[in-house]
């Protein structure tokens, strides 16, 4: 089991007090298909029973048939979409979590990561507690069936007391659904209306479409209770500064979402127009890598005045896996999602707008691509500051494991991305430009600041997890 | 969750010691297909994990191809196979069970059931434990984790000692493999050798296709451990009179299959002699109903001198589920299945032999198809006692609910069948045809004399489950 | 394409003016199922268009659910099931054929071998024709579509006049059902009648499952024309002896069923009957080979008067292909499917009846499991004479192809299958066991005299296609 | 079968004298997957034989492991991908189309449609052909088969010279690969480079991907024969005019392909500062309907000097079906795709840009959803004229049957989307955008004016197709 380091990207939705609970959250999991897109699962109950379907795959995969939705029943219903690259992805872990305890049944679907799980696990384990899955979420209920108190939200008092971490957390019985954020608040999630029904999603993108109205977000540390007497809210934690995520902005939530107070396509635009402010460059195109630096690409290029274009397309197509010829020397890997337009790149000096560089290899392939396409200059600007730390509050960075930016300079990047230029936006500028409202946010990946400390860790996570060689 | 009916027959095969463990259980497993058609899976060790692959299915269709035993690999594999007829049975319920406790993994399989398992699922959950399955399995897994003993053996035991009812459990560990027989010896489960590796399985045909030698029964009450160091013997529990199953040697275990100390065909065979005995008639030809009416009906031929015919043939190309024309007036339900000879019974007086009667549909079906392919007359012989009461212990009835013998008499059942006449075995002519070498098999389906009692329930199995309305 | 050796065994049904034809066509291709397991399909008539539904698999999986029956609309349509070894299977031989032609469209289900059709091929094709698939089927179709006479009977009767081998046809048109039987009348035939509804199938099993009444057999050169005003007979093909296929009986055919005047479960026994009179042996017990050997195992049994016994047990939930250990020395080829039974066999003399050897490696595989099962002698008997030449006319001997008979005596053939004894039914003593009722049968695959001729091929069927290597 | 309008839309690749031509020609399918989403195949050739493998379904899905390509050996290939509305999409129809005929094997891929393919198909049945699916391919592969030529060419020639419409070929034998383009080159099809393969594919995004270097288009009516000697060129057809088709600049092609000499993309966007030319508006933003809009919409605001935004979010993750509310009266169809950017669109004059309008439904849906997001005026801009006539010559437009534009003025067009105003890019303006070269193209979808007449049509494609009533 994975303890720290999160395995998973995911999101939630539920509604409660809808004819059609199952099949609007199969829609609400659509517009989130984004945050996971491995798994997915949805849990409905009639009042008095809970009912379930999940499975690995797409949500257009696993809800292929109306038939399914005959076997979810109900007036309420919780969904998730799962992203994993581990081992852990196996069908046992797939969400949300249904078990029977002594009051009765429940089911919980989790987005975020704990970081004292295995802490936790194993102290369970010693009192005789048995774990079928891999996943945060199973000690969550366990806590939750082990907590003396007698109303569940003390029990849920007691459990979310006792894990540190980011969540975001769906939960629902026989008669309620619980809707709990972390204290941080890493990990957006918002409320909304439709008719008569309470609406709980991940990002509020979902709400849009099914036509519900935006209420509100749900707070750091709130724990809202649904039921047939309407909503009721709860601070029973410890009120802490929120810390919440700033790479959602950055890379993760979907443009049209609106999360922490704003619109993620409008930051993004002005994240792109203060890396123009920083790192101006003579040029005659700026092209974002799509589809996630097409926002920053606009605001670059209406800051500076040089002309936005689409110099590369993307292929939308494109499957988990593809087969590559087996006595190639070449990797399709970047090919098969971007292609470049001769045309609109030959003999021009290029600005290329990417949201973030990882290990260096992609931003080193779109490079070669754009100059073998006829570009005179690359000039590579991305629109955050250089990704050196490890995620551990639900950023899935298995893929990101090895930072190029943890252990070289930004010059050393820029001479192995081939680039003529590179610059990345500043700490200062992304603050500005996301714009703080008092708020504080969590910039660990960019400062290793982390907000909560990790029980059980070494000084790992400060140290660089990338050596001095590069991949050719 | 059914508390004290089983919901499933089941086989279980284990080998602890082989390079192709898995792959030995997979053909252990083809053996056993016939004691649980619906599910299947197997679990490996490879002495420091556990790796598991199981589904809805047939073993066939389970394992389709080589590429599956590489996920389990190990010298050591246990195995299990399960039918279900209720909501139970779902994928989430498909074993053998695989957990993470405070001493590392395990996974159990199990054949049988636990007649106190609500009492103590109620208990296990106030003290906090969560259940991800309604199978009495997951119960002795918690049994196991709960107990503060330091030894595996005496953690079993603690767990055994709670638990009531049938079962035979093959548990496997990191480094171990564990059988288990519950003191009145319900189940049968007996133990091999191949080469140097240890075997347990259900029945003994499973040693045979691997051409493993059977060495003995595991005893009732038994458990033995099986490690690198070789096989110990335990008794740990109280030691009780043992019951073993006599309806194995009537319907369900397998003809090439030994068990509790005898040979099945030759047992079934010699029921179809004492029936003869009892309830000789003057007839032409005696026929089976296919195919496990074959051996009784055989016994019945040279007992009576009646000339043994097929005059039932069994189409075994038919699967799960077959699709009825809308507007038909017929019931295909037995058609699809067996189809008379009509050249073999035309003018005949024929003997029609069954193993059992439950509800009498297919009964009444058989007679007026042997009558309508030209029988003078149709005389029934059922190899076993009036089967009046449901099973406890491991024998699935969920589809013998309405016992048609618990409320009607032998002359209204002959009535409804339309037969001509109708014999039972006679308990005691059960018993000398078995042969009683100082056992005393559990008959409680025939006489409602329950070995082990039920602790939570009210007189319900006494009482009629059938009223006397019948169906057409 | 394999051009005069069967790639193919398989099964036809049909029926005309029932509002259900396709679910009873589903139905009657259950009850075929024994002659092809492979594949197959329906194709159904609304009158007005055809509709099909086709697809590799058995029965029960290709038609696995009401949805499909709702695509094949109409109150007539036939069905094909059918087996093939080679590499001919694929998606795109499945049957029944269905096309466009001048008169509008078509579909054609076949069971037998066309001798002569890489020549119509050839021709076919160098008028212009091109070929899509690889089977007979397409060719009678070509022959129908290039006739130029203007009814279908006489284009019928064209197509017909052209090819040569063994055929029973079952075709289809959007307002007609017809079947044709060749001259020979090799493959088996037959007419029913269930209401006002008629039905033709390769056996009779097929009516008996679907309550349709046997009316006669299609007779040898008939072709039967069906529509909305009644049935007609016509003959327009040269009349040659009829010579049907005297391995039905020994083999293929289902015993409940009646094929050419007899029931096949009583020709069985009389094989066997015949063949105790002709190869006594004084023995202890007799046992079948299951399932094909058991009425033949009754009969010598009967005639004998040595008892008869299960002493092999076979197991009905072998798939298509299991996997075998990869590092197994011993193969489980037979062993998955027999298992014996120990204290049946024990220190008995056992007479081994089975229908034929091919290659001898099953029987060699079965002789040593009863003699390892504790038998002291083993005697083999075979209900037919030697299969010593290869079938042209719809018996699928691509795995009888190495045919020990054809190069090996008897005696070698029983030192290699390490029997005590070896006795094969005599030619004469099989005619007269069936009967002939002046009813010439072909008997090729015995006695190499093949009722039509090879228009292409050298002498090869003649010689042996054994050498006198044998397998370990 | 119908007969003049298409059924379907294509794209064809093809790669000779490659070791990994199969893996080579999926990923060239990768690449053309917009040109056909429903079903896909390669055929292969080893030099002796071809080898197939085709089905329904995505390419990511039908070709999804190695296994597969193993069954496609050689060092040609090519391959299909095709998409659908009707009745036509089965299993059978899926191509390439490969068959035996008296030269031997052939397979053939097409994008096109033959407008005389009724007509020489009722000729072909007429002499005997019989069809098996209902594509125009299999028509010319009749007519390759029954011409007496005696060269391929030759024949070719003489099936090419019978049939009228648009196609692209890709035909592939055991030894050679033929490209074949209409006389009017109405469908794209370009020539490419790969060392010493050559490739042939719809559009050179697919050269792109497998880095193949563009050589050239396959001129209008050019026959190319590509064998182990090289390529040779052929013009055996009647020159014509060609008219390619211009809608495949306007919406069909990928904008980063390059067809009729000129990059898709740039011609794009010059129609949409063509169309701010004609079309100016006082406006705050110009926002395009994605994906295909993008292009337009940026020509539009850097013309017009409107800001270009994303003001509507397209979801990527979206299937070809999903399962609405059962009780509810909205309709999802646009919204799960489309979700607009509240932030981005209130309070604002919005320029809505799209490539065209079929029916009106979307457009309508479209502008109701920007108003609803707070739009204060919103003006629909089309880069192209009004689609009045359907297309006969590969462009599907069953979806596009009732075309608005066929019975209603622009004016109550504007009325039933309910913008504020609308626009459409004048025939004029939409030649001048895309340049002429001297080249004239197809315009029939706005004019009428068809290149090619119809022989059996009457007058109907000139009539109005849509009724004055609109859908609520």
């Amino acid at each position: 089991m994975n303890i720290q380091r999160p395995e998973e990207e995911c999101g939630v939705f539920g509604i409660f007090n809808h004819p059609e609970a199952a099949n609007l959250t199969y829609l609400g999991l659509y517009a989130l298909q984004h945050r996971g897109q491995e798994s997915c699962g949805i849990v409905s109950s009639d009042g008095s029973a809970l009912h379930a379907h999940k499975s690995m795959g797409l949500v257009a995969d696993v809800f292929s048939n109306q038939e399914i939705f005959k076997n979810l029943p109900g007036r309420a219903a919780i969904g998730h979409v799962r992203y994993s690259t581990t081992g852990g992805s196996a069908i046992k872990n797939v969400q949300p979590i249904m078990v029977d305890y002594s009051r009765g049944s429940i089911a919980v679907a989790h987005n975020g990561n704990i970081v004292n799980a295995q802490m936790i696990k194993d102290e369970l384990e010693a009192y005789g507690s048995i774990f079928q899955t891999t996943m945060d979420t199973e000690i969550i209920v366990h806590l939750l069936a082990t907590s003396k108190a007698s109303s569940l939200l003390d029990r849920l008092t007691d459990a979310l007391g006792r894990i540190k971490g980011a969540y975001c957390l769906l939960l629902i019985t026989e008669t309620r659904m619980v809707a709990a954020r972390d204290p941080h608040g890493f990990r957006p999630l918002c409320l909304g209306k439709l008719g008569e029904s309470y609406v709980v999603a991940s990002e509020s993108c979902a709400l849009d479409l099914i036509e519900a109205e935006f209420i509100r977000e749900i707070e750091p540390g709130e724990v809202v209770f649904i039921d047939k007497n309407g909503i009721t809210s709860n601070f029973p934690l410890k009120k802490v500064a929120p810390t919440p995520c700033i790479f959602e902005f950055v890379y993760f939530a979907r443009p049209d979402s609106c999360i922490f107070g704003k619109n993620v396509y409008q930051v993004r635009k002005e994240l792109g127009r203060q890396l123009a402010r920083e790192y101006a460059i003579d040029a005659d195109i700026v092209i974002p890598v799509p589809d996630s630096g097409v926002p920053a690409a606009m605001g670059y290029a209406e800051e500076s005045g040089i002309r936005f274009e689409l110099g590369l397309i993307r292929n939308h197509y494109v499957g988990r896996t593809f087969i590559e010829p087996q006595q190639s020397i070449r990797h399709f890997g970047v090919k098969i999602k971007l292609n470049p337009v001769r045309e609109v790149l030959k003999d021009k000096r290029v600005v290329v707008i990417d949201d973030s560089i990882v290990r260096g290899t992609t931003s080193r392939k779109i490079v070669k691509m754009v100059r073998n396409a006829g570009a005179k200059e690359v000039h590579v600007r991305i629109s955050s500051p250089p990704t050196s730390y490890p995620c551990y509050y639900g950023i899935d960075t298995p893929n990101r494991k090895e930072l190029i930016s943890s252990s070289h300079t930004v010059e050393e990047i820029r001479k192995y991305i081939t680039a003529d230029s590179l610059g990345y936006l500043s700490r200062d500028g992304l603050l500005n430009a996301v714009g703080t409202n008092n708020t504080d946010y969590c910039r660990a990946c960019f400062s290793g600041d982390y907000p909560i400390e990790f029980p059980m860790l070494k000084p790992a996570p400060q140290l660089p997890l990338f050596d001095k060689e590069l991949p050719e």
